[in-house]
């Protein structure tokens, strides 16, 4: 069997009943983790943008936007989902690729559920292919893929939005290839994006075009039954040295979305172990940020080379700023993602602190360990060691941590009490009889 | 000034009374050949069944879907004419780069212009920057772009339909290069399609994507502005050995829509000088059909590897088949795209002949070249040489010969009186306060 055919046959026939529970509860985290950072997206104005350039040509109001009032055909909500999601570049990584899974499958696989009612059992099921695929398509072409310029996300977002909607749409293996022919024709996504509102665009893009793929599949719109693997198809065209033995090893035993992580913080993945001991210093009774005289961060040599800016001017930069990020889990005690706003970063009483912050490198410290060592003005020192960092494999964040994370992110886009409902309606997800609740739950009454 | 920069600023500051009337004849010249094979190719199956699957999600009857009734958004239609102009494979070809510009600039362009109107001279400059910018992006990266495995009619696509609605929506030097960014991150398409339904999705895609980026971009959806040339863009990532001075040498100066080349056959390039022998052959008063003993050609190696089907089974197989494209040009005396349907390749009186050919090849022979000579039962030869075939560059069709081919693309599309108008109002272009009535010419009346 080919690599397209295996993925095929395993999307449209694995029987739901043999996906292990902790598999279908990490899906409902992923639900949890996507719907949050799609409401702390939702007012960006990358956001206001597109939907002001796409709005004459928005289809019946089908499916919704989230944290928003607007509706829109289901085609369009995917893209909006998918930019929202991302946006704030706090959404899941799958670190063995750096795939960012559930903005492209999410994103599809809920308007299509408002414009095509499945039950909450079926649309958890189709969260896993689809995050299954993804992340087994990334693993047979990365790391070379994303090293020569490719946005992962973006180019195998596709396959894992058109898995999760036919999964849904109960696309047959044939269909199913088809699909994944189509949305490997679309496969795109440039890493020079970054740091634009271009970067947003791509699980957007990805969502729309893998439920695409899915809905030209059903109609009958013939493609490849081996984009995969072909000679001219996915990964011999978008990889120097693909290996799809990756992608279809232990198909159907070992589920890849275990591996997916969450960030307990809206700012670069390396920066988190110094994040984590700041504020467990922060919190000590006697750590007074007046009394402070210095703070030495002792890190990997990635942590400086990623996000080694000592003088960021706009949240954007505050996010990729070692320096910010420290000073303000020491100020604050805490860190949202309110707190890589433009004002956040440009507030005097931070940037005082952050200019006492220094910071030393080691190869020897993995990336997802830290030291903090802060000197007092009496001259005393409190230190604080990092083993590994909130939201790392080795030490994930808890239902409750992803909570805190969904409330924080939604008290801007919707009220108290229905941020509330939304997170317990998704926790519930499994037992919908209709899981298009979820997208009216998520979004503000018009 | 980098080549982003240099093309954005072609595109949005380049003075319309510059453009040499050579240059704007030739763009409706292109107008009028991918209005015909929209025509043609708007009840393929491949259209029909895209139109059924996005169905539901069309928005406000904006853009005409040509050759049909329904109206759909701007958006959609720009993918339906995209999919609809290339799906016969008659469309115009870059020969150069091997691009087929016209399907993605004016699908994106028409369907702009149908929702916003534009008058008829900016309509024209806007198919001329489009398939400017395509063909020379293209040539920055071909021919190792397309060997690589991309169809680059698709990933430059997006770039030329950006250019198009551009400079049609007054889009200054930044928003372009931002347009051109967002193009450059949609940029795909893979050679693995070809021969499904999925290698007409290529233009339309491309349409749509360019026109969304030129939306996005006056919007104030920000992009990177160096998307071409950086390390991470377009070139770099999609090329393995980038030749970026071709895409800017003699820019504004030198006009590559120039080079544009139509066919006059609806099948495999290769095979059209053998046609054009065999049409020459047949119209010789004493060669009936039924006095051939046989017949050999002798063409170009490459016409026997691209195009050697000798039994083909459908339409599309015969389109690829120098032997039932000798022998339907022998029979008919003509050869429209109607001569490779299904029916025609299945006809027995067409296969008897068609078993009467061989093909010889030889190095020497160009590719534009063909001898052909036919025994006849009573054992006379004739003989008939092509030195360039028809549609080459130096041997371009007509624009008679372009009208003809409208007539027969229209015939079964549109009654005869509106066809012959519809083509009458395309060769006016220049001159029509509103260029979106080309659109409603060119379909049907609901």
């Amino acid at each position: 069997m080919t690599v397209t055919e295996s993925l095929a046959r395993f999307v449209s026939g694995y029987e739901a009943h043999r996906i292990p529970a902790a598999v279908r509860h990490q899906a409902m985290r992923c639900l949890v983790n996507w719907a949050g950072c799609a409401l702390g997206g939702a007012q960006h104005p990358a956001m206001d943008t597109a939907m002001d350039a796409f709005k004459p040509f928005f289809g019946a109001a089908q499916a919704s936007v989230l944290g928003r009032a607007e509706r829109t055909d289901a085609i369009h909500a995917a893209l909006f989902n998918g930019i929202s999601s991302h946006v704030l570049d706090f959404d899941d990584t799958h670190l063995a690729t750096l795939v960012h899974p559930s903005g492209p499958v999410l994103s599809a696989l809920l308007a299509f559920a408002q414009h095509h009612p499945i039950d909450g059992k079926s649309f958890i099921d189709a969260i896993i292919f689809g995050i299954e695929v993804e992340c087994r398509i990334a693993l047979g072409v990365c790391p070379e893929h994303y090293d020569a310029g490719w946005h992962v996300t973006s180019t195998v977002g596709g396959f894992g939005a058109a898995a999760a909607v036919g999964r849904a749409m109960g696309l047959d293996a044939t269909q199913m290839a088809w699909a994944f022919g189509i949305a490997a024709t679309q496969a795109s996504g440039l890493r020079d994006m970054f740091g634009t509102m271009s970067k947003s665009l791509h699980p957007g893009r990805a969502a729309q075009s893998g439920l695409s793929a899915a809905l030209l599949a059903k109609a009958g719109f013939t493609s490849s039954p081996r984009a995969i693997e072909a000679p001219r198809g996915f990964a011999h065209v978008l990889s120097s040295s693909p290996h799809l033995e990756d992608t279809t090893r232990d198909l159907g035993e070992r589920w890849h979305v275990l591996d997916n992580s969450f960030k307990p913080y809206a700012c670069g993945l390396v920066i988190h172990p110094i994040i984590d001991a700041c504020l467990a210093l922060a919190s000590r009774p006697h750590c007074k940020v007046a009394d402070i005289e210095h703070v030495e961060l002792c890190t990997h040599p990635l942590v400086l080379e990623l996000t080694g800016k000592d003088s960021p001017r706009n949240g954007l930069e505050g996010k990729f700023s070692v320096f910010h990020s420290a000073a303000i889990a020491l100020r604050k005690g805490h860190c949202t993602a309110q707190h890589f706003s433009d004002a956040a970063v440009t507030d005097p009483a931070t940037i005082a602190l952050r200019q006492r912050i220094s910071v030393q490198t080691q190869q020897a410290i993995r990336e997802d360990e830290a030291f903090v060592t802060i000197t007092l003005k009496s001259g005393e020192q409190l230190s604080h060691h990092i083993d590994h960092a909130l939201g790392s494999i080795q030490r994930p964040m808890s239902d409750q941590d992803l909570n805190q994370k969904f409330l924080d992110l939604a008290q801007d886009a919707l009220p108290t009490a229905q941020a509330a409902d939304a997170l317990a309606l998704c926790w519930s997800a499994d037992t919908l009889l209709d899981a298009g609740r979820i997208g009216l739950a998520l979004s503000v009454a018009p």
